[in-house]
């Protein structure tokens, strides 16, 4: 098995001028879950192990891998600018280690260079891998927009709320199976339970994440509870709530949200995230939600039935327990 | 001869969600000179006129035309951000009819529409096409990070100043009559003369532009004379004067460029932009730069003579000469 960690490390940064490549060197050193190249080289083999081609495949996967994580990183020190957020896997941000140019052209030249990682993928298979890559990079930039619409929609349906997330989420670890099962020489049917097995994994993933931003244990989950409750963040709790609730439910529900909580008012935020739990615990919003997740998993796990069976399968297979099982 | 003006109004952007699509759609409409894309059409009808293959090639050079004029206005969308520039083509910039955020994610999706076009081009010819661009698109982030470094930097010379425009400016006319030949059946040696041709008419073009900026005729113009004395903008005749000034005037010169200047100002605006013009007129700054300047478009022209001689190698002729004549 290739290490992805390694591999990000060897690409060279160390070019004029500073200013523009200090920050990607900066963003690709700050570690993540590297989840997506891990996928893509996972998916590659799984398929190279079923014995359809040789392991050469797994190599010939790695631009691609490198390129998907570039681009998450990319994604990330954008929005970054676009929330304010001023830290990031526990250091300052880019827009605030440097300033908002500096994010927004770095970030520019992080995109480029996904693409610049994407041309060492072989000519032959280079046609649909950019053709891909380029839709799943669409789908992230139409569900960020989407996101900020809906801060400000009066009404978002659950449907709403998963078109939106298989777009934000999904897409990229949809596409990073595909893509590395591709090069692998994966068929037309592989690619498509990889991608679904991707796709069900993501939605999964973002689901645990909004019911760990309320039910989570603040030793391990790494941030303060309740965060999304405070902002009134349209997630699946709170869109489930409002499409279950009675009208008494209701009502309570909706004056909470018209209460604005800053961070220095300790007091009325504890009380708003309390308040609110207490209505989601009501109304059995947690089972909900988990059943929605857990039926995710299901989807995710069927899609590794129609596939070779082997070590690359078994870890698959492992970590979609895993996210759904997760405590952070 | 293919309308780029219809060939880019067909574009669809009639899609959701709104809020990501309108600001390409209202950025793609404010016109411009379409040079880049023209470039790539008249680079390909060139070749093709040459008798070296049948006529499609210049369709099959469309969506990489397409894609540099994408790529342009993403360039400009985002450098409007950057310089908080509030009009631009005489409309309001993106973000301010919209907003930062706006511009940073539309301006994204932009780039990644560039490479949706890209990736129509022929599968035989798109590994070099899109390491082409990729290269392109890179020299014009670091140009732009070399332009907003020379702010700060106490020194610049004449070469530190060619190789920012060349990057800033010039490699994207390079690469243009490049791709646009190159998919036509260009040979390796007219790739080089068509890509010889746009960097040295870039290089002459924003040579102009710096020298118009200060002895341009405020009638045609366009915009007010003097800006770049105004702001101390490290300008190729900024530059000169430094490097070629006696004692006396560069204290005089250092002198104008301590004094700010804000808008309000009027009357010390003027008297800095007749001071440090009256220098340059002692100095020759004009007539210096202006041979740098002929030299370049020599250069250029040049270039055309080892090319197939036909009615697209007599507009690219017509193109360098007014380019370096022009009044706006």
């Amino acid at each position: 098995m290739i290490d992805i960690n390694k591999a990000i490390e060897a690409l060279n940064w160390d070019k004029e001028p500073r200013g523009l490549y200090e920050p990607i060197e900066y963003t690709l050193a700050s570690g993540g879950k590297r989840l997506r190249p891990t996928l893509a080289l996972t998916a590659a083999e799984l398929i190279v192990n079923g014995g359809l081609i040789n392991g050469d495949a797994i190599d010939q996967a790695l631009p691609a891998a490198l390129a998907l994580e570039v681009f998450h990183n990319f994604t990330l020190l954008h929005d970054d600018v676009m929330d304010r957020a001023a830290v990031r896997r526990g250091r300052e941000t880019v827009h605030v280690k440097w300033n908002d140019n500096t994010a927004i052209l770095s970030g520019d030249q992080m995109l480029i260079e996904a693409y610049k990682l994407l041309s060492d993928v072989p000519a032959d298979k280079l046609p649909k891998v950019l053709k891909w890559f380029n839709e799943m990079a669409t789908g992230i930039c139409e569900g960020q927009q989407l996101d900020v619409d809906f801060e400000h929609a009066s009404q978002v349906s659950i449907e709403d709320y998963m078109h939106m997330i298989e777009l934000k989420t999904s897409v990229l670890l949809a596409y990073a199976m595909r893509i590395g099962g591709y090069i692998a020489g994966a068929n037309e049917a592989q690619q498509e339970a990889l991608y679904q097995y991707g796709l069900h994994i993501g939605l999964a993933f973002q689901i645990q994440d909004d019911i760990l931003d309320v039910y989570g244990d603040p030793k391990t989950f790494g941030k303060a509870i309740g965060g999304d409750i405070c902002c009134n963040k349209k997630t699946i709790l709170l869109i489930t709530a409002l499409e279950t609730a009675d009208a008494e439910s209701k009502a309570e529900l909706l004056q909470w949200m018209m209460k604005q909580c800053t961070k220095e008012d300790v007091q009325s935020t504890k009380e708003k995230i309390e308040g609110v739990t207490a209505i989601y615990d009501r109304l059995g919003v947690r089972k909900a939600c988990e059943d929605i997740m857990e039926q995710q998993t299901s989807l995710a796990l069927a899609q590794l039935d129609r596939l070779p069976q082997n070590n690359a399968t078994e870890r698959l297979r492992e970590l979609a327990e895993k996210l759904a099982t997760r405590k952070s």
